[in-house]
């Protein structure tokens, strides 16, 4: 049995992996009903935004997206959970040799349905970083 | 004695007005000793950090700045609770007859210390916009 701490690295750590295979599907069963993202310049997004959003991206021209997670604290609050780290994405589309690198903090809430973690609430402030060619 | 959700409306009110006035004393002491700010772009800041950035903007030119917080959701989580709100700030400098505007999220972490509610975390999305003359 993982403690609530490794559940939820896990559940980051499955999210990049599932961003980074395109599968849509599993980064949105990641999700609870209600989540909304937050984000600079933008209207919140919810979950079915997210998902068509993510879709029409991943199928359009296939761009490989890495990315990595440096968290930096994670709090347990009962059935609630948060979470800030560092993130930092790299996105390369199919038909380009350039990459575009964005980076910077996340705030996130979490919380445990059913037993399972679930991301509920997310603020992320990624920006572009200048990056050699 | 008032609700949980009414302290934490008072204490963005309180935050809010002693922003306008300058009162940066005032919004130090409604923040946990631990307190992070996350801004897109930046590194993380500390309260020492914010106090000095506020202190040094607001004898400098004495700008005017005033906010409205549209408070989307609270969810008080026992010792902890967290908000997310819609921020609309018009700062105007003392010489200049051109006002900015900032418009965006903030999703932020209070934590209840001895029956006080303080700010401990905070993702600010502001971004400019354009204003008309």
């Amino acid at each position: 049995m993982q403690t609530d701490e490794a559940q939820l690295r896990q559940l980051v750590s499955t999210w990049m992996n599932a961003t980074k295979s395109g599968d849509i599907d599993t980064v949105v069963g990641l999700m609870t009903e209600d989540v909304v993202f937050l984000r600079p310049g933008k209207s919140p997004m919810n979950k079915k935004e997210f998902a068509e959003i993510a879709k029409a991206q991943s199928s359009e021209s296939s761009p490989e997206i890495k990315g990595t997670s440096d968290i930096k604290e994670i709090q347990i609050l009962g059935e609630w959970a948060f979470m800030w780290s560092k993130l930092s994405v790299i996105v390369t589309p199919a038909d380009e040799n350039t990459s575009m690198k964005r980076e910077g903090h996340t705030l996130t809430i979490f919380r445990k349905e059913n037993g399972t973690w679930l991301l509920a609430r997310d603020a992320n402030m990624l920006a572009p970083v200048q990056l050699a060619n």
